[in-house]
């Protein structure tokens, strides 16, 4: 399964390990341990008592895991039972067919028979972006009004899910019975690289097998792919992301974050599209059934509860003081020039709408009453397996022992993340010493016994760069040890061989990272070779107190990541228990956790209760002008140029974004938003921050998915771009004869 | 001292002391015990471990006891260090004497030499009012061109601050120095009337003794008296109510709540009012510098953090869940017709209004950083305290003795209140029970011993009523005796008399009230008589279940109000000793808690962090056109017929309302806004909802004051209304000669 990486919400792994100069994929994945502060209670899985008692009171709705629907079990009865809606299997099969995976991060929609594509410009911006040496049309904004003028966007692709066949027992019955966990999840794998294989082959399409409930069952997803696709209009960046960090996650909100791309064939025609969706300007009224179609990342809802105290007792927590040491990084950066601001800019808006994101979900995991809410769904899910004998003796333990697991992993997590030398802002100093100290512990033992990256060809590569001369920037390296070093004073015990190593008595953490960088030699060659002739003895002895700070670090870290792995292959084996029993007891009429594939979402158009009044179901063009004026046009809410310019010919009450009672997550950008008529009358680009918990359970009383209103992408196309050509082909009049 | 009576916030207990059929002022303001479930920890006034531990890592600002600052005493050096700005002593009478009292609920200001008055719309409301019987100004607007054409506000005065004179020695010693609290009281109080009587004799000035920091200093205030009163200008309730209850207590905000009238001497021409505030209508940019001055009727910022857990866990979650059950029973009498709904509609308007003020002061109760901010204080005054060895042996137990008291009140402000026959809610039916009861058990004793109202002509009265035909609807008093049923379901324990005596087992308060008002006689004069006949003694055996719950009722008041009394009198004790510590400790550098008297308070305009953004420091006349839209012109959010007719000769970006970190609360309302060179830049209105819990500790991180901006006003003027002549006396040109 492709991971998607330029989500606008619930960041992505990829990128979270993508650290400063490594590339291990844990850092901030895996967070932290018990908080060593005295006044603290000891940290536990077990739920706050608030929440515990809030349990009691709280009433489920039924669509707790959300409302993402396979296309292949659409929810037909409750659908018609909601809103008196039961959609025909064609209806079904021309929206999952005018719908498209948009490369492998966001969603789109087909919008024109001639293979126009909408999804965000938050999703077009790599596209923008690699077509800007020239012109800068991130700044201003992009129209070809002809096809000749049209884009290429290098590398990008989409993909239309032509058929799903269910596989569920080829994989399941991959293994025989009696085969360990170990056994039968390898010999799973290579049952389903066989059947992509083969489907690849004889259909030409491109072919991926998706588990869903956590391999309760097992899909064939088969994808019509289109490439090349070029660009076709993209608004200004700043009317793409009006608002731009701080409005990011919001509502009431004014952003005509939308973009259009075309579907190429091979042979550099346009591609024929029959299914696509008829535009509709005149949107939903407030209460009116609507649909999201697109391709959700990735969600929490199946998690226990002692999962989610982890989040909130460590993972959360740790993640957010990460990203907040890491922002503060990046703006003292920036604060250099012009240039450094340049090479941070993209990374800093990557890290702040993460920290924001992680925010928002640390704010769910703080409402007592969301808890509750979960508290109360597993306590009934679980009353359910108790009531059936068979299930029981199956499944009855699974809680108690996910629970053992996650308490154990606050006691392991921080010291793993903390000692790592592949940390996500690891100094370069820290690096180097972690290297060598490894190099001479390693190349001390038998090839066969090393690891891997000191054997053969990888090693060669580390004694270059040992042998080598290094430039590491000191202060550089001292502002990133700081940052890790802080955590560790706030997420280790103060007993931590590592913390005391590194910390004199009563020193800051600037203070020691200063010292330390200073007085190491370890970004001298003479001073890192004298250590490697001396070898691994003479280690423990070392006076450098960079290369003594390493040594300790490193055995800690062999210890904590020894017991991490153990505990994560001891939680699957638990999670997949979990998913059984959920597929036992509620079969398939729960929607299964995201899984960046195509799923069918219904919900309203609704305001929402909000600061002590409500939020409206729409904006207006009026509120852009308001926002920016408010600030005194200053950034990030400069009125973009068109919009300064064509004021006068802009219609101020048409709708521009829009709420709706959907559920979406990161992947979903670029979502079409479509009537029951499978009219498109907007598309999706954000959630409100009130909506960032339902990571872990749905609900729909605040949380919001944010759309850009058709009427206003209209409005906009027609007096703010005057795109006359591409508003024709949308609202599918024939273009004027000149 | 007179206690404001129409707020915008901040519930007067004026108000909520007017019930329904009673006139005892302390259904609401005292409320209720104990929490019966059994899911509930005990409550106590410890404060929540949470809030202790945050205690430890708040700063303080030093500004937590606000900045409502005297003109006698203002804080000169602060505001020279903070803002580098000293005002001169004619400075700051010109201020004074340019601000008035408007009434006995407002604040106002001179803005020209002719008398004429700025203040708010919702101030202005019961003089539109009392004018709106031919044509409904109230909801048309009103606009008197020429002086001829203006209306006369029926019992309306504005009071101007001449003179300030110190008067402590005369009150303080106004009692031997070994008098009992209640002599001394009672010596201070008539020292009071006789200064404020000869002041007034000498001087033909309205006088008033007003008592600061709880007794600390004693000042006399001689008012200029300006009546009577006419109205110029109003806009319609749709723009000075703009967003209704929804968007009362909230920002970003668009509410023209801006009214002007004019004082007259008593010969019938204009008030010359050479003091007074230029217009400035390019108002303040954002981190100006800009004064308040105006009259807070009230904050509570000096009590104690056990004062504090008495409202967290009784006062405010009683007072709210009375505000809700009360606003349920006027929405259903609303809806039995448009005459009902006239009926209460100002009734319903301010017991909305009531309950968003007390959720936005819970909501800080409960915010754990706010309390841990409040604790911190105490700790740092008691210290300050503890390290005097005379301050320490005069007022260091004195808050464990206010801690015991609120333990105390804990138990029984709950049973006073809900078997008060004078409830806030009472049912007719049960009032007649009630005043049957006591009738037949005071009657029973010698007049001397009886309560007051069983006394000569009032006994007469009584038993007037007893004795004729009594009307009582029983709906309605089914309506109003479940409320009371339920409260004392949720707020007293479940073996209290008039728990066991109301319900039966299992019973919902809905079903008991019916039964009761089913099923009593006491509605029958002949019953009644049959009763009054049968003497106290067959009071104990009576069969009639309505009469049988007032006498347990009656008991149980009776009992509990002595209690109470008894521990409002140690409180008052308590209160005072505390006060003398705060000015013994800090003197006069802190301001005193409000007091409806004029107060000059500094702060700057300022956006705030908001729902994950920002709100803006101004808003603008796009924000009104943009929120009627959003909401498709549905009320409250209907666009003002001038607002919808002149839409296209109003410059939308011009700014509307304001925010600013300056310190008010209710009795603010109508407050001018001025920049350092005294020119009004805009009206005060309201408080955001963030700044509700400053009514317990000062704050400007989000807690904001909300104006209406000068340029607004001059816009709506000039563009929407047309209003010349006014505008022109406001900007000081000369009207044009015609």
């Amino acid at each position: 399964m492709r991971s998607p990486g330029l989500l606008r919400w619930a960041i992505p792994v990829a990128f979270l390990s993508a650290a400063a100069c490594a590339s291990r994929g844990t850092a901030a994945t895996e967070p932290a341990a018990p908080a060593p502060a005295a006044a603290e209670p000891a940290a536990s899985v077990q739920p706050p008592a608030e929440a515990v008692r809030a349990s009691e009171r709280v009433t489920l709705t039924g669509t707790e895991l959300g409302t993402m629907w396979t296309f292949e079990n659409p929810p037909l009865d409750y659908w018609q039972s909601r809103y008196g809606f039961r959609p025909t299997a064609e209806w079904l099969e021309h929206v999952r067919l005018s719908s498209v995976r948009y490369g492998d991060s966001c969603s789109a929609s087909f919008v024109s028979s001639a293979g126009l594509v909408m999804t965000n410009h938050h999703c077009a911006r790599e596209c923008i972006e690699a077509n800007s040496s020239a012109r800068d049309y991130v700044v201003e904004g992009f129209y070809a009004p002809t096809r000749k003028e049209e884009l290429l966007c290098p590398g990008l692709f989409l993909d239309q899910l032509v058929e799903i066949q269910d596989v569920s027992q080829r994989v399941q019955g991959a293994a025989p019975s009696a085969a360990s966990a170990t056994q039968i999840a390898e010999a799973q794998q290579a049952e389903q690289a066989e059947i992509q294989q083969a489907c690849e082959a004889a259909s030409g399409l491109s072919c991926q097998v998706v588990s869903l409930f956590h391999g309760g069952q097992f899909k064939l997803y088969k994808y019509q792919r289109y490439e090349p696709v070029k660009l076709v209009f993209a608004p200004e960046l700043q009317a793409g992301f009006f608002g731009g960090d701080p409005d990011n996650f919001t509502y009431p909100r004014y952003d005509l974050d939308v973009s259009f791309v075309r579907a190429y064939d091979a042979d550099g025609t346009p591609a024929r599209t029959p299914h696509y969706f008829q535009w509709d300007a005149s949107g939903a009224d407030e209460n009116e059934l609507v649909f999201i179609t697109g391709n959700p990342g990735g969600t929490s809802r199946l998690v226990t509860v002692s999962q989610l105290m982890y989040e909130l007792r460590l993972r959360h927590p740790y993640t957010v003081r990460l990203l907040e040491l890491e922002v503060g990084i990046l703006k003292r950066i920036a604060q250099q020039g012009p240039e450094a601001e340049k090479q941070v800019r993209d990374r800093l808006f990557s890290v702040e709408n993460a920290l924001k994101a992680y925010r928002g979900q640390l704010g769910g995991l703080r409402d007592t009453l969301l808890l509750g809410r979960k508290i109360r769904w597993e306590r009934e899910f679980r009353q359910k397996v108790e009531a059936d004998a068979a299930r029981r003796a199956q499944y009855a333990d699974a809680w108690d022992r996910m629970a053992e697991i996650q308490a154990e992993k606050l006691q392991v997590a921080a010291h793993r993340n903390l000692n790592d030398f592949n940390f996500r802002l690891a100094a370069p100093h820290l690096t180097l010493a972690g290297m060598l100290v490894r190099y001479i512990r390693e190349t001390a033992k038998p090839e066969a016994e090393r690891l891997e990256r000191y054997r053969g060809e990888n090693l060669q590569q580390i004694e270059q760069t040992l042998n080598g001369p290094t430039r590491v920037n000191p202060d550089f390296s001292a502002l990133l040890l700081e940052a890790q070093l802080q955590l560790a004073r706030e997420f280790l015990p103060p007993d931590a061989p590592m913390v005391r190593e590194a910390f004199h008595a009563g020193e800051s953490a600037a203070d020691a990272a200063h010292r330390l960088v200073t007085e190491t030699r370890v970004d001298e060659v003479d001073s890192r070779r004298a250590l490697m002739r001396a070898g691994p003895a003479a280690l423990d002895t070392a006076s450098d107190l960079l290369v003594r700070l390493a040594r300790v670090m490193d055995g800690a870290f062999r210890e904590a990541e020894r017991r991490l792995n153990d505990l994560e292959a001891r939680q699957s084996v638990q999670d997949e228990r979990l998913a059984q029993a959920l597929f036992a007891v509620f079969g398939t009429q729960l929607p299964p956790d995201a899984t960046f594939t195509l799923r069918i979402s219904d919900g309203v158009v609704r305001r929402y209760p909000y600061n002590g009044t409500f939020a409206p179901p729409v904006t207006t063009f009026h509120g852009m002008y308001a926002r920016s004026a408010e600030f005194n046009n200053e950034m990030p809410w400069t009125l973009p140029r068109s919009f300064a310019e064509r004021r006068s010919a802009v219609a101020l009450t048409t709708p521009l974004n829009f709420v709706t009672t959907n559920d979406i997550t990161g992947g979903n950008s670029g979502s079409p938003l479509i009537d029951r008529e499978a009219r498109v009358i907007g598309v999706a680009f954000d959630s409100n921050i009130e909506g960032l918990p339902n990571e872990f359970l749905f609900s729909t009383e605040a949380a919001r998915a944010v759309g850009v209103h058709a009427a206003g992408i209209t409005e906009a196309l027609r007096n703010v771009y005057r795109a006359d050509a591409l508003l024709k082909e949308l609202v599918g009049e024939e273009p004027k004869k000149k």
